[in-house]
């Protein structure tokens, strides 16, 4: 399947915004067009045709062959752009492949890429003599309402009118389609007709009951003036915090991590040297412990967890996950873990006599680090399915003892200068965790 | 699929071995006929009837309903066993369901569940006009060759001749057979003109070129005398150990576990009482290193990585795997690990004045311990794919910082009394491999 972008409009609305052409906006680090076709990339579509108009050239410098993305990208230009929407994207019945299935959207919206995948998936069971549009039958939640193309619906479900001065209406228009010719023919005679909006072409299939819904369940975004590209910065940003979180990581780092990774997200740092960042914050960490800072030692320590949390959220923003990063993630974070409990213990050892209970606390402080996960890799491999501490843990997930929770007791340490009672609660919390998740998996297992 | 086991004749030649009827002679713990219906039901099979002759009574009192090993038990009784084995497998007539395909195997037979597995998925593609014969024609192989039914085989492999006098042949018939009926009729047919083996039956449907053979690529044994007896404890305990072992596992620990779990399988000792023992001994060496007598520690290190193994031999060789087992295992092999390194550390710490060194050494030597099996967790997370060092580590894998290895360094550290040198190289020998494997994977991820 192929997707096809339609840029072709002047997009003046946001000119106030920036000075780039609409679909080369940046928002967070990645031109709307880019975050399009690298979102369709994610869904398995690696074939994209854009149709420019108005900024013809400066697209296809800016995108080239696609090979930078890992896509490939091909243009057609519709120097009658001025015209309407319809004429940009009857452009593309020039470069149709009889029978073709192709995905058609609007370079200037922002879609969730699970949006994308599910109408994907509807699209691929679609018959050959209908078209698929996505739509949102959430009113509540959409944005600007007033500036969407509304849609009445009714049965299947299927569009009955579109338009945007519609009265009655159930859902709106997403900017997102699926069609096996359909659509090509209708803009045909839709043109023909002196009606040159993409709306007028699908209204005509409307008409004849040939439009299928797919109601969306993700978040989408038409960018359309900097009042909705500031919504779709919030919206964007807030997609990042995944759906399990740990309780001090939900209620405290993110709301830092997301405004470091707002800021990050323009520069070409990557997730990997994010990750190297935040071990050398909490190798400085464990150094202000151990010699005797342990104020900037516990809030560095925070520090670390923050941006513990960034790497992660930059990858996801930027499309840039990978396997090795999480493993060099997880490896490096232990690490961090390790460094910090032993400035803490060193610094408990140096300034006090109590060297054997310093060392047998320690060494329980610093074993109890891994169990956690461990204990949940182990679990998946067992089970095929992620333990999620959110779900799996019951009442005990309040417990602190995962890495959000066990640098927050280390702060709290350093802040008021309680290093042996963290250590004691990080020892207490890690192995009980452990030991409690062995009983309670008994029954599970 | 229906399980059916002839356990009808009397095995006189195993009288001297044991006084119990043949099929209910115990083996590493399990009765023979008891192996067989655990390793049918492990591939799926919970269905078996089983067709009894001289010990009727025996049998069915020791069996029951089967609820006692998780599966439904018929039985069918042969008086007229005596006449040959043919008459015992036509029995089954009475309960045959029309068109059902089932499993005809001997009680006395011991097949590796790989061999089983094998069979059943190939029976299931069987057609209803043939019958299926597992053969070895590995003859170099077979045990005591003189003893086999020999068979002629040609083409698909189809079976041309059977019998034990056969003079030409390549393979041997293993006494495991799929049928759709073929079989019964061949088995009336031939009891009605006075031949009454099962080879005289399978013979008149090879004479029609209806025997299909499957041939096996894993042990079975038929234990016909106390010399099969001896060779099938030897191949079964041969099974136990995994095909990808560490250096000083197969080396080493193997030599010696193997020999108890052959002490331990006729006890009622479970896999996770194994577990408690082998982590007690690790105890016990942490405190005989603390308690300063690194010789016994060292010795006791190294029976507790003998006795981690035997776990799960005995599990696998009494089908008593588990997940909760699993999980239970790995971490108490953690909590094991540490408690020996932390007598070790104790030991150097309260024996000299390096107070620091040791601290600093044993804290390294400690958060090494954990590493191995977080990559080796998080990699199979990442790819699906179970990291194994020895092929995925290429030369790394000779490092020993995999359990064996670091308790064979522990075990050498203690005989020789160089504790601080034993805890320097875990230290070096954990952190460097894990440091590796994340420069390794570099390219796989």
């Amino acid at each position: 399947m192929r997707g096809v972008i339609l840029a072709a409009g002047e997009g003046s609305r946001l000119r106030a915004y920036s000075d780039r052409p609409k679909p080369l906006i940046p928002l967070l680090g990645l031109s709307l067009i880019e975050r399009n076709i690298l979102a369709l990339k994610e869904c398995g579509i690696n074939e994209i045709l854009i149709i420019t108009g108005c900024y013809d050239a400066e697209i296809r410098d800016y995108l080239g062959s696609g090979r930078r993305l890992g896509v490939s990208i091909e243009y057609l230009h519709n120097p009658q752009w001025k015209l309407g929407n319809g004429v940009s994207a009857h452009t593309f019945q020039q470069a149709y492949r009889e029978n073709e299935k192709y995905i058609l959207l609007m370079a200037d919206h922002v879609f969730a890429v699970d949006l994308l995948r599910a109408f994907i998936k509807e699209a691929e069971k679609l018959e050959q003599d209908r078209l698929l549009l996505a739509a949102d039958n959430r009113l509540d939640q959409v944005y600007d309402v007033a500036e969407c193309t509304k849609i009445m619906a009714e049965g299947g479900p299927q569009a009955k009118r579109l338009g945007k001065g519609l009265k009655d209406f159930n859902a709106v228009d997403c900017g997102l389609f699926a069609d096996s010719g359909l659509l090509q023919k209708a803009l045909a005679q839709s043109i023909d007709r002196g009606a040159y909006a993409l709306t007028d072409a699908v209204n005509l299939l409307a008409a004849e009951g040939k439009v299928n819904l797919h109601y969306v369940n993700h978040y989408w975004v038409d960018v359309d003036d900097p009042a909705a590209y500031q919504h779709c910065e919030r919206v964007l940003l807030r997609s990042l915090v995944p759906p399990k979180d740990g309780f001090i990581s939900r209620t405290v780092n993110r709301k830092f991590s997301l405004r470091i990774t707002r800021q990050l997200a323009a520069t070409k740092i990557t997730p990997n040297q994010m990750t190297v960042i935040s071990f050398l914050v909490a190798a400085a960490s464990a150094a202000s412990f151990a010699f005797l800072n342990p104020l900037i030692g516990g809030l560095l320590a925070q520090l670390s967890s923050i941006l513990d949390g960034v790497d992660g959220e930059i990858a996801r923003l930027k499309f840039l996950q990978s396997s090795y990063g999480e493993m060099f993630d997880s490896i490096l974070d232990r690490y961090a873990d390790y460094l910090i409990v032993l400035g803490m213990a060193f610094a408990w050892y140096s300034s006090t006599h109590q060297t054997t209970a310093a060392m047998l606390v320690s060494a329980a402080a610093l074993t109890g680090l891994p169990l956690s996960m461990l204990f949940k890799e182990k679990y998946r491999k067992l089970t095929g399915k992620a333990y999620v501490p959110e779900i799996n843990d019951g009442r005990l997930h309040y417990l602190p003892a995962n890495r959000d929770g066990r640098l927050f007791i280390i702060m709290l340490g350093g802040i008021f200068n309680q290093i042996p009672a963290a250590l004691i609660l990080l020892a207490a919390v890690t192995h009980l965790q452990c030991l409690f998740r062995l009983r309670a998996v008994r029954r599970v297992l």
